[in-house]
């Protein structure tokens, strides 16, 4: 039978986040007052000197991984992998400038690690930075054959004029949606077992994520201020739209194209499980005045990617209301939802 | 029949250098020009501002996870995570500032979860380190049912002045071994076939790889410019002490006090595998003019590490000569040997 929740396939995320949790509280030293507080904890930031600090995060790309051992595609996954990473640190403002891997295996392929360093490489040059470093582990005991996971960790430089906090966003802001190039990195372990071995579909899950460096760092350089808040489109899915400013509530009516792999799985799926799983055709969701959003989209569109105004924050009830599904169905997740 | 060497084992030290290899020259872009060149490769440097620039590294703990799994304890496999990655950014001289982990698991187990994290921040704690962020994956199809995988990645801050460049090394200069705290995280994969499941030695091969953080940062402080090169012993074991400088000769005569698990082994393996595979009762070596020995040598000793002046640089054939094994017997390893 088919799995018709992320939970049934496998995945507890309320569990990973209770876990998440605790690992923040555990961790909550006095020192954790020094990071610069940055819209949706995409990445933390560090305060280096004077007004400059380093946004860091760290990610993976999950069970893409097996999709692509599957199909024996995985020169594009370190691609993915990066882009992961890199979208959570434009969240904060910060430009991507470093990136490490942490490759880690049963037995060492030549083809297989070159594959995927070039997916990391490719990815590193979409964004703008640089590889500087890695970890290649042979663990034959830990790693079934053939397998293998990935880690990325990557560093961008903010200045705190340029940091998004999401302090400002208020009322009346435009919802910009920037079209995603797919599934992304996220849902996979759904996905996996929604869409069958054999069908077309299955390759299409391989495209690789958009990296969204160039059109937002162009913005942080010609327009500062212009983005006052930002949502990578990623684990939660569109619950993610919330994060920038949780106070506020957040209305989307419009929809940019959603890609045929969703909307094949949309069919064995409720609505209310694949907005909160997948990113629906939106992988960024950018937050900003009236006045800007012509620069904006123009930026994105300057880089080859849809976007258009999607709907618009609206009030102080902290939620997230998704309308334009037909009919006068609409969904509301509110904040502890997700 | 037990292995010999750590390829029998399983590891293929010379197919992952190969490896790592590729990597490094498919990503030398003309950015790397911007890296400072710092001794070792323990760590890559990013200039961020001014004289300002930041130290990054990434490591895992290896094969020491299925010890720990074996043994059901896993709430220091976390200070070993950090001592790995903290004290290559030591040997670049740099102060470490933050850290992440990535965390991959088949299914969430709380307790597990809990004990990992535990270890994470008691070894944050000690490097003087903050624990800024992570990611938890649940991939129920990638990793075996108990079974997971921890990577960490660091932060150190660096100026350009405390520097550690290997460059200024030469002839008649001090090498002073610091102790281990035991196997440290490297040569698993060999110990855990040669050591018996039910020995007492096993669970010594738990003990937390040491973190050096304290000494290093108080040197680096105090007396700018003592350390002059610094060696993590870590995968590879004594060839590491070559690498803030390879231009020369490294002899070293005296020994630290060899822990028992290591004895114990080395009845079954050959020297010329044990040095370049296990620490030998040396997790540091710090290279430093005859003049700051004793400052250095007080320094780790006040932080309850013991510490002596094992050897020295003597020429310029690139090489590492270990003798004091008794009799006329003595190691040498060229520096393609690794």
């Amino acid at each position: 039978m088919d799995p018709k929740t992320y939970a049934e396939a496998g995945v507890d995320i309320h569990k990973a986040d209770a876990f998440v949790s605790r690992l923040k509280h555990a961790a909550r030293r006095d020192g954790h007052k020094r990071l610069w507080p940055a819209a949706g904890g995409y990445a933390s930031v560090y305060p280096i000197q004077g007004n400059i600090g380093v946004a860091l995060t760290t990610d993976g790309v999950g069970t893409k991984l097996l999709v692509g051992l599957e199909h024996g595609k995985l020169d594009t996954i370190g691609i993915d992998l990066v882009a992961m990473c890199v979208n959570d640190l434009l969240c904060v403002g910060a430009t991507p400038s470093t990136f490490l891997d942490y490759y880690a295996t049963g037995k060492l392929d030549e083809k297989l690690s070159d594959d995927l360093m070039k997916g990391i490489i490719d990815g590193c040059d979409r964004a703008g930075m640089l590889l500087v470093g890695g970890e290649t582990a042979e663990l034959p005991d830990l790693y079934q054959h053939g397998h293998f996971d990935l880690a990325g960790f990557a560093m961008g430089i903010v200045s705190r004029e340029s940091l998004i906090t999401g302090e400002k966003l208020k009322s009346g802001d435009k919802l910009i949606g920037v079209s995603s190039s797919g599934i992304h990195s996220n849902g996979f372990s759904l996905a996996r077992k929604l869409i069958p071995l054999e069908s077309s579909l299955r390759e299409v899950l391989l495209t690789p994520t958009a990296i969204y460096a160039a059109p937002v760092v162009s913005l942080l350089n010609e327009h500062p201020g212009a983005i006052k808040g930002a949502a990578h489109i990623t684990g939660g899915g569109w619950t993610n739209v919330t994060r920038p400013n949780k106070s506020l509530g957040y209305v989307i009516e419009q929809h940019l194209t959603v890609p045929d792999v969703m909307k094949y799985m949309g069919d064995k799926v409720a609505a209310e499980e694949m907005y909160k799983t997948f990113n629906m055709g939106m992988g960024l969701c950018i937050m900003a005045d009236d006045a800007n959003v012509d620069v904006i989209i123009r930026a994105f569109k300057a880089s080859h990617f849809n976007a258009m105004v999607v709907g618009e924050i609206a009030g102080k009830k902290p939620s997230l209301t998704i309308k334009g599904l037909g009919g006068d169905k609409e969904i509301v997740y509110s904040n502890s939802s997700k």
